[in-house]
């Protein structure tokens, strides 16, 4: 079913939409017409907001209301059309979205259309959000936003997971996402592998950073750490992962948090998912430097990123918890293993030598994230805006050294505070160029 | 297409087939002819062998040659027709097998014909080979076994893992094999889960062992380690498995090995299938005492299956070694990562770090394998032979102690040596019930 239907959506009558045409398109959508206040075309307006990689964006309103088009491209946009992408992915997207919505259907946008010929997706527009990466550039804080996220990480893994999905539920799904095999591949290449080497696609801040980046070509523990990674990217399939779970896939107001474009989906590690967001904030937490108008202005966002951070694994491991009291409903550990069917003891042992096998793989995922942000193919707006090249340089470096450590020394964190203190140690380092 | 065809042995053609419709169903395979001699099934006799616990299994003989004819029953014929299996289980047994020949075609039976409708293989009649498990019971030794064994093993699983095949194969395969729903659900419950608690199925010597298992069911740490190789059963996409590989899926003869029955088969972790096959050495070894007609007259015996499970784990890691430089072309440690593309330092680093983590599973499945042959549902011929209660009883009793000492601390053993320092003091015990 996933192969026919993922291929349908390559089909010949496939067209990218510009905004006249998306119009009509909207306006023909009997089910979009109550809320757009219209079913005329001539009564909508569109313009094209796609910032990402992959897609065009489109915002179409109506007298009524405005609803997002998120179309997928048959190429990479950053590249262009000689990197053909499958358009399939819309249809893994929607899929990630549907499911993720009966866990946790207020951390989403309003999902509305699913169109698998023209791999397009009709949602919510989301308003008056904004890309979270964008506001943590900007010197913005959200207090809910570790709930927010350590809440949506812990409720979609679990429910996901064979420790509350019935098994062959769970297998028909990890096949299914098995077909989303391109979109798979854009990680594992550019995270975990092309970093390290002579690359033709690889970018970094250059000269500053040359002999950074020479270094860790030559630095065969950050190899194999990130290789180490990728075997588990590939063959620990847990749970459903988002699987790109950047900063600038949360969109935020004072008060909400929704997570966006999962159309990397896959049955993944559990630390992937976290482990990105983690290592974005990290990315953004040694990107202060380069936005303070004076020294030390940022001190409290920075620690706000910290401890923002620790909370994200805080409330995820708590939620954890309670979902494995709650929901544990699957294969593995069943209550009626223990003698006590309540036996606490016994499922609490057990939970928290998962958790510690999940942790490592947040430390070494966030550190495979952070260095492919600095030295590979794709950058983060957090170092790229900082206009001035060698200040810049300077954040990227010990951002590239927290990485690294992340990445090699991963089993010997004993906690998520230990993270935040070497990435305040780093922070104070000299002379790193 | 894994589906489809799957359902499709499913339809109503099927018949399950006696000694006389299977010579009828025989001779009516044009493809069978030359090999047996006849297309006339007056020709031909046929006698049922199936001693396992899912299958009717048929000897067909004609002038010119015998064939063997494995058809699934619809029903688990251990336990009887209260227990329905789909015979989509050929499907997969049938994919297991072509793919098997073709990374190591010596050690497996001719294959001649598939049948989904039937849920049948016709395969090659292997003679003079016997059931590798009747001859450890019967005292006798291999000199190949190890080489053999360690040498499919190395080649079955790393050629079905991410370092070898593509990634979209590798992900294609996994999706069809993840429909293998129902074999893998007897693996997770009879293996992993049933034998820590009172389930109704379960088995032992009674009333001599009830002591150890009532110690069992109150063991936090088994069922904690039995859960954890649970975890890493379904979630740990490795390789293609052959899924049951016990000393009875063996065949045998003074010079040869063949391995049969891949019927289980889907992709997980490499350390099942070595540890499966390792467990049944060492159950082997603890049934020995039982087989003596005096006091350590098997003593060579003894040692020579321990030296077998070293050598097998030896031979599996330097032919997995040799495989790791000759054929790593998934996108695992891909040669362009190294500037040195022959680094053979760097490639040898990450080497021993990924077969520590094999060893690792290796010691728990062990574990695993032994004590649910023990104390679940199905047992082991090595101890139900032993007449007498009391003797079986505590050679069951020391194989017990040594499942759960791998189980559970799997982790603490640095290599195959310490596994058979542990036997022999094991042996040695005293006292034990």
């Amino acid at each position: 079913m996933a192969r026919s239907e993922g291929n349908l959506a390559q089909g010949r009558s496939y067209r990218a939409f510009d905004v006249d045409s998306v119009k009509d398109y909207v306006a023909a959508q009997g089910e979009l017409t109550e809320r757009l206040g219209t079913a005329a075309a001539g009564e909508l307006r569109a313009r094209e907001v796609g910032d990402g990689n992959l897609n065009l964006v489109f915002i179409v309103e109506g007298p009524g209301g405005a609803v997002v088009v998120k179309q997928a491209l048959p190429y990479v946009r950053l590249v262009g059309d000689s990197w053909p992408l499958p358009l399939k992915r819309a249809y893994f997207e929607w899929n990630a979205l549907t499911r993720q919505a009966t866990h946790q259907p207020q951390r989403l946008p309003g999902l509305f259309h699913f169109d698998p010929v023209n791999a397009l997706i009709v949602m919510e527009y989301l308003t008056p959000h904004v890309i979270l990466r964008k506001e943590l550039i900007a010197g913005k804080r959200f207090g809910h936003l570790a709930e927010h996220m350590g809440t949506f990480l812990a409720e979609t893994l679990f429910r996901s997971s064979d420790f509350c999905l019935a098994a062959a539920k769970k297998k028909a799904d990890m096949a299914l996402f098995a077909d989303n095999v391109e979109l798979c591949a854009i990680t594992e290449n550019l995270v975990f592998t092309e970093p390290y080497f002579d690359a033709p696609l690889n970018r970094w801040t250059r000269p500053q950073l040359d002999g950074p980046v020479l270094s860790l070509r030559r630095d065969r523990a950050a190899k194999v750490g990130a290789q180490e990674m990728l075997y588990r990217f590939t063959t620990k399939s847990e749970a459903l992962l988002h699987g790109d779970l950047h900063t600038g896939s949360v969109m935020v107001t004072a008060t909400d948090t929704r997570v966006i474009d999962p159309e990397f989906a896959f049955y993944g590690p559990m630390g992937f998912d976290i482990g990105a967001f983690l290592g974005n904030l990290y990315l953004a937490y040694f990107a202060q430097e380069g936005h303070e108008a004076y020294p030390d202005q940022r001190v409290p966002h920075r620690e706000w990123l910290l401890e923002t951070a620790e909370s994200t694994w805080s409330v995820f491991s708590e939620t954890f918890a309670r979902l494995w009291r709650e929901e544990r409903g699957g294969i593995l550990y069943p209550r009626t293993l223990y003698e006590d069917a309540n036996d606490e003891t016994g499922a609490t042992i057990a939970l928290h030598r998962f958790l510690h096998g999940v942790f490592e793989d947040v430390v070494g995922f966030a550190g495979a994230k952070m260095v492919r942000r600095l030295v590979g193919l794709a950058h983060v707006e957090d170092m790229e805006s900082i206009e001035d090249l060698d200040r810049r340089a300077t954040c990227e470096a010990k951002a590239l050294l927290m990485g690294r450590e992340l990445l090699v020394n991963r089993t010997t964190f004993g906690d998520i505070y230990g993270l935040s203190c070497l990435a305040r140690a780093i922070r104070r380092e000299r002379n790193l160029l």
